[in-house]
């Protein structure tokens, strides 16, 4: 696929979007660690205390994994987008809100890990961006309105399932975790695993059409 | 629109103010998280606790959407934008040093919601905020001395109006403080409200014209 | 002056470098309001809480005008830069080990705005920054290494003048710091308004020439 | 070398691995700092506060130094990446889960600097950065994959070398520190001269071949 120019006529240019969006994800992704307390000079054996700290490093790595699959997932979609407009930035910006939420969520989970509301609200704030990157993506298809006039029906179907199955694994979890929060976590954790494997979607890039 | 290079000649390229402006603003905004502070492991009911937090996520919510005014302002600003110089450059920083204030001022709100100098204090930040992109294009204009020669008068009028309008509605809400704090709290909501609606402005890169 | 392309033959390309300088500016301009901490609920006069923050307030408009300083001129410079090499990277890091620390030293000065031990190494960790921005600039020109062979003479020679003025002043800012720290102070402050000003090197650029 | 398009038939653009790769890095150098506390008002001898300091202060400058390593590595690396795919964008969030989390083990080091525990810890946050490093190569060079055909052999060979040398270094501090923790250290160190020397690798792009 080749690349068009950045600002084609009717529209604004998208890499200041990409711009944001990265610099957020990669400050969600770096404030993690602010989580994971060092161990002070007080503390003589490290083992108890790395041990003590299993919860953080689990849902330090589950919200980093699952940043992971939103950034992975805007980066395809924004290789379809070709224009951006005022409405666009704004469901932009209610995703992000979403985004910069998830240090706040994942140290909560991390000192609640069997608290049904925890990990509901853990689960509501991945849902909430989640359904942000599903509304750019409807309203940039939407008669083809920020996108090539020529996309693929398939492809506009295809990402649209993806994120909606993401979604409903995010949905089952947030509902499972009042019956057993280990459940919610495996549902979580199966997320960034379900967007690693390439499927059939990875076709309209890697075989360059 | 098309695009023209991004250095012409005569003046400095615009891109690096434009990585500088998305940095600080992406900051910005995830740094408000951190006056989120997670529930302990004490807490044992989370309900209550999340409810004391309500104006934290109240001002949470209300700075990260001023933050995308300010945002999608600066990148609408910067494609009439065609380089740059050095008092340009030292504007931009004038505009970044109240941005850079807003965890700091959102955090002070949050736990004096109904304190006439604590609203004020956040109005007047984002009051000097305005007046720097206020500058910014006011600087950018005269003479069209760093946009296109054939940048429409209207245009140039219109985006210094509606910088004038946001303006106005933040520095009532300043003055309201000293009645009843709720009043500069709801104008402040209103500012990201009025700007979320494509205006007749958009026309100019909505149509390509 | 067109621009050439970002990675011409011979050497690597100067993006990144710009990308990475620019995150750490960023990073360490946003940081440096963490040091003012928001009053706690249980400040229940405003005014008088703010007036004991204003050494710490001084001090953020202080670093954030200095660093303000070096984007400008990191961007100045990189303008007439064409590539980069393993060197040049790494005399950017050693810049940056300097840049990151000013957080640090301006949460010093704000504590100790008296004692000249402080005032020192609030000048000393500016100096070093100089410093690295001094090597990039001598290793970038001589023998037009990575810049156009037909760089005026004149422009290299201002640059560096430019550079050496700016370290002389915090030099004898921090000199004076065993005499009197105001006088430092004073001294700090008078740098950002020395660049602010455009001088005769900006006709390189705003002229086109 | 000239550099082809972003985004060439068959793959995903590699700008956005880039600007996630230079956030990420730039912001685990800067937040490093945040580790070194500032002096308070009751510091009155400034000189014995710093000395207290010292460990810190080096484990500062160790890991800025070692992730300067990474980010020339990644970026000579991506000299050579033409275009990207789900895979490599999964080991790209691999890569940066060990990096982001950098701050911790550098705070847990300077705490414990004598611990072979924490040293060990500490080490193998930079292993596991460096193994994303060597798989992101050996996932782009096998079969020519993600780079251009014609990429000299010798230079992927060269590079993979690289990367399993620096490695080797740490992977022997890491044992090293049962011994001796002072050993550990001074490997640590010595990973960031062996690489800010031009070796024959550098012949690739600083002749432009």
């Amino acid at each position: 696929m080749t690349e068009p120019p950045a600002a084609p006529r009717g529209g604004l240019a998208k890499t200041r979007i990409e711009t944001l969006v990265d610099g957020v994800l990669a400050i969600a992704m770096t404030l993690l660690v602010l989580d994971l307390r060092p161990p002070g000079p007080e503390v003589t054996s490290l083992g108890p205390y790395l041990a003590e700290q299993s919860s953080t490093f689990l849902a330090y790595f589950l919200s980093f994994a699952n940043l992971g699959v939103f950034w992975v997932g805007h980066h395809t979609q924004f290789e379809a987008v070709r224009r951006t407009d005022r409405i666009f930035h704004w469901i932009t910006i209610l995703f992000l809100m979403f985004v910069a939420l998830i240090p706040y969520s994942t140290a909560t989970l991390a000192r609640h890990l069997t608290d049904p509301g925890a990990v509901a609200l853990y689960g509501g704030i991945f849902f909430g961006a989640g359904l942000g990157l599903l509304f750019m993506w409807l309203y940039a298809t939407t008669g083809r309105r920020l996108v090539d006039p020529d996309l693929p029906a398939a492809r506009v179907r295809q990402a649209s399932h993806r994120i909606i199955i993401g979604m409903a694994i995010i949905g089952i979890g947030m509902a499972a975790a009042f019956v057993d929060t280990r459940i919610s976590l495996a549902l979580f954790a199966l997320v960034p695993l379900y967007f690693m494997f390439p499927g059939s979607i990875d076709r309209f890039w890697s075989t360059g059409e």
